[in-house]
């Protein structure tokens, strides 16, 4: 059996089966083992360790019949090792081989999904706009133009992850003929489809976002996710990833907590590992209580999977939550390694970069709080 | 089956069985028909409801065998009608009835209990002194000689709730001769025992706190708890008993967001409900995140309960942090009654006061913040 | 020269001229000597200290010409010493004689100010009305109808200080022949007005805040204040007592940390000072920032009015950040004091409940937020 | 006159005289147009803009004689501009040139100030130690060893700023014959002395930190600053010094500040700017109060320093209490900002990763909470 997290004092992991646990340990080692000593060097170069590919096929996750628990865990797991690496499979495994397998017919399924389990095809997912970071329902510009057993694309979409460089993106855009939104699989080749990755990102830098524009970009019928039909079923898929972004943003907590008891244990100043001062202790007891506390949510959200009880106000407010307090953590980590926290090679420093895009992708605070709130108070304060 | 309370929104109420939500439900039932209704009233005269111990003992509670959760759920429910007959009913059924449990002799146990658990007989739990809020174990100046088949008890008690009225104080000294902690159980005529009530709280004002004083107080060999012969036996208690109060915190903060939410759909401003503005929701979700990690944490804690992996830092973590987010959400209610919520009759007075009680007792943050900060760092910052 | 008040470590007394120093002088001598001393048991009994208003008399402040700077820090200097003795005075020389100044006739202002100078005639102020906490403009539903040389009123207040007891009342009410709010001032006596106390408060308890009904309530033309035409003149009347709030905020955040500081280099935990523990310094370090820095920001505040460019985002900022403030500050100061801090003898609890108050009084943080807001964006935001 | 800064509502700008004003407009106006426009672009690259040494040196702000306000103000003006090049001017004009202004003998300041006044001869200074980040005084173990006429260095620095291409580096360190800290210029040449910059900053990437070592570094006895005879004479300048970030992290506050408030009111979602709703204008209207009252201290501690009344703790409070709602001002920014607030040409992440570093050099928020925690308790709590 693996060894608990550092931060995990209340023995979550516990709850995994054998062999989830075991999932868990064979994945764990892969991230100590491989990704985590290249991560502060990519994320120096903004580049993206495409060597790494392999090994995550290697792990057989993607597409895998598996728990909500062990889902989320995992996407923990990723964030503990590397944000970036965690949102690369997230994009890929969860939201756009989960529109595929949410959105596609059966035979788009077959087509599509076997090569991209195996991450011989890499997929993108592309919803957000430039104009409309967050109200992307009412605020849809790319449209669809039916033109027999073609459609023609036309817009821009903005941040959208792995994309410089995927084989396969899932375009959201809007029908003009019924308004509706539809969802198109986009090969990187096809004319009229441009994506230049977005520089000088300050987080998350390993993963390569681009801007993408369509111009008369000619998508084939067939390659139209056949049941994705109104902006619903892409609610479904945000519902999840935003629970899988929670996970994440504890992963990072725990990678925080872990990097600053680490450093306070043997730090010394006057004499004494800083470890034993009590203002240290506060800093790393009030870190303690919020992995703690997240993690208890995050573990029932996925009963709440399970129990098919699952709405778009629980992911909201997990997402809202966790990265909230995830700021908070990394900050306080951060000042416990003072001066060296500023420097890439102690480590924090990428967490509490990368923090901020967690806390900012797959709805703000703002927009995950008012669908919370509409749900308890049975009012809109969207506008 | 009993409705979710309103900030349930994960529904951890379902990990409850059947005949656990029964009982939550019989409660549940009892404290809003019995206790709600007089809880403002006996607050703002600072009075304890001697009626209701019938009603308590009716619901046969006290001394029942049961799991972990429901133990916690019922701390909970009771906070969320009122901390201070939660407080009254931990005092008795948990520290005193505990101790007699944990450190009596079988012969002490079916002396005591059985009265106790049909509320015949009330306990209370003297360790706190004047001069050692929490540093108990260091501290404890409250001195007992032995006298042939008698201890003779000198010193002081401080806070000590539900003594001014109760027939039966489990009293910690400490022994002279060998200088370790001992248990008394003190009938409230006890010649040398005397408890005045604390006047002029701002707090738990239901709670009938009492100085006492011990003067050549006489106390027979067999009132002494045969199996406590160290501190940590009285340790063994607190632990649990911390873990209770933050189940209680979680009740409090159930009630604010409640109380803050039905005003926030009744209350107009400019025309609409205040809950319409994003300000307002934005408070109501930062309450139900908070609501809902902490419902997370102590469920989980629950389970090491179960588990036999309970320790000190478990409940110290609990307890310091359900009670900080506790602090912040009964503000936040406050905050959205506005004017209204000063004045008891719209019930959030009283849970903003009592929060500031359950906040410090049973261990303040800084104590529990050492205790953990111990646990994790392997270093002392107590001194 | 009087003595730096213990939390004013910037020295910012340095500022006032030696004359002003003197009058500080002097009402802190009466605050130290009469208030305080009355203050704990009053605010217990909820009862207001009658014959303290000779005393107030005697210090010659109400209607008195100063300037801004020391108005603001004898505002401060009452909130220090108790909130609601703060707020009697507030309502009755700022709110109630301030209406008559700026909104009276000459031949009123002579009539009436002398006398209420004298504090032989107490006033109070009646804007806020039960429907409407804070968007007095709009809201306003108290009615004001001509009837040749009288005036009807008819409608409800609620909130009004001093009013079970002032002599006079100053109204607002809206005239139905042309809607605009328009002033009165009403005798205590006068038939169809009735005050009746707000009873159970946890906050200001010793301020005396009436729910006021005007039926059929009929007022001389001649007591009409002839200067008040629109809305606008009561906002001018606001602006400044929001800016007197904040220094009140102040002088609650002085008292908080003088009554912690006291207590941390007394109180001893194991076997030292609590005041030498790093999670205490902690505590009072974070306070006197506080302090420090709302210090700062008021005596700007004084100096704006003194340039005469004072606006109301001025003071909306001024009194939604002391208070908010205010608020951690003593919040803190009563978890240093733990369990004492909730009995009202160690004079904490008093300041934590009154902080409430005045937090949502003269405009809650949300309205003067979006008085702030729109001033400097351009946008409203209050609908 | 010069418009004034978007944040300083409370028009602190007023408080200069019009000589003073006229300095602020002619540094404001080489900032915008030279530093501004390259700082993303060099912060990016982690370079040192060489360039614009002529243009600071043809300000003439080095050495002048001037009063403390405008010395804030101006560091508060190049921390709006760019904290590195803040950094930069200080650690020249402040730390270096002050220590030989304060410490140098007649012939000394005769001989480096001039050159370093018109930026001639660059400064640096290098106190911090690779173990000792803020226990400066005890830890010190770079030693000097008199021998003859010139005393030989032995040690090693770090995190010293401009010293990869200073001229001229005061360097303390202490005498191992009477255990007292002296102080040495030490030129870059100097055999013995190796400076090596600090690579894979997260932070303040424009300033060159570098780690110092110092092998058998022979330097004449005359360039011994000859006035600096104990730790104390540190003290002196690292109090000025804290009172210069001060003044930065409010210039970093102001930037932050005035570039959400110009995104809140051009970028738009659901079709309004989103300057319109509330939850946006809670936290411009939160980091203007942070604004505000910060610079209400850092005025007032300039009065303090012409009074002569400015001691260690004054610096540590305003250093620690800016540093840290800055930290906030910065992460409220780049919320507002969403997703483009990591993409550096929107301007905010260079401020938001600048924060923290000024948050935790020249005293962590521990040690300056320590000194104010023992200048106002009397007691220590440093170890």
């Amino acid at each position: 059996m693996s060894e608990l997290l550092v931060g995990d004092l209340y023995r979550f992991q516990d709850l995994l089966n054998a062999e989830e646990a075991a999932v868990v340990e064979r994945v764990r080692t892969f991230l100590a083992a491989e990704v985590v000593p290249v991560a502060n060097d990519h994320w120096a170069r903004a580049e993206f360790p495409y060597h790494l590919i392999q090994g995550f096929a290697g792990l057989g996750l993607a597409g895998r019949k598996q728990s909500n628990l062990l889902s989320g865990w995992l996407a923990m797991e990723m964030g503990h090792a590397d944000a970036s690496m965690a949102t690369f499979f997230g994009v890929h495994a969860g939201l756009a081989m989960g529109s595929i397998e949410t959105c596609g017919s059966p035979e788009q399924r077959e087509r599509w999904l076997p090569a991209m389990a195996g991450f011989e095809k890499i997929g993108a997912f592309a919803l957000t706009e430039p104009t409309g970071g967050s109200d992307v329902a009412a605020g849809l510009r790319t449209t669809a133009r039916r033109d027999g057993d073609h459609w023609v694309l036309n817009g821009q979409k903005r941040w959208i992850g792995n994309a410089t460089f995927a084989d396969l993106t899932v375009v959201w855009a809007r029908d003009v003929a019924d308004n509706q939104v539809k969802g198109f699989v986009v090969g990187k080749d096809t004319p009229g489809f441009t994506a230049t990755k977005i520089e000088n990102k300050i987080a998350l830098r390993i993963v390569q976002n681009a801007d993408i524009t369509f111009t008369e970009c000619v998508v084939p019928e067939a390659d139209r996710l056949q049941n994705a039909n109104t902006f619903k079923d892409t609610a479904k898929i945000l519902r999840q990833t935003r629970s899988g972004v929670a996970w994440q943003a504890v992963g990072v907590m725990l990678a925080a907590y872990e990097i600053a008891l680490a450093y306070a244990k043997e730090r010394e100043q006057f004499g004494r590992p800083i470890g034993s001062f009590q203002l240290v202790q506060d800093l790393l007891v009030r870190m303690l209580g919020n992995v703690t506390s997240s993690l208890g949510m995050v573990v029932r959200l996925t009963q709440l999977q399970d129990a098919g009880e699952f709405r778009d106000e629980h992911s909201a407010l997990a997402k809202a939550y966790t990265t909230t307090r995830m700021r908070e953590v990394v900050g306080w980590a951060r000042e416990i390694l003072a001066g060296n926290g500023i420097v890439l090679d102690y480590d924090i420093g990428r967490f509490v970069a990368d923090a901020e895009a967690l806390y900012s992708y797959e709805g703000t605070r703002e927009i995950n709080t008012m669908i919370v709130g509409r749900a308890v108070t049975g009012l809109s304060a969207f506008v």
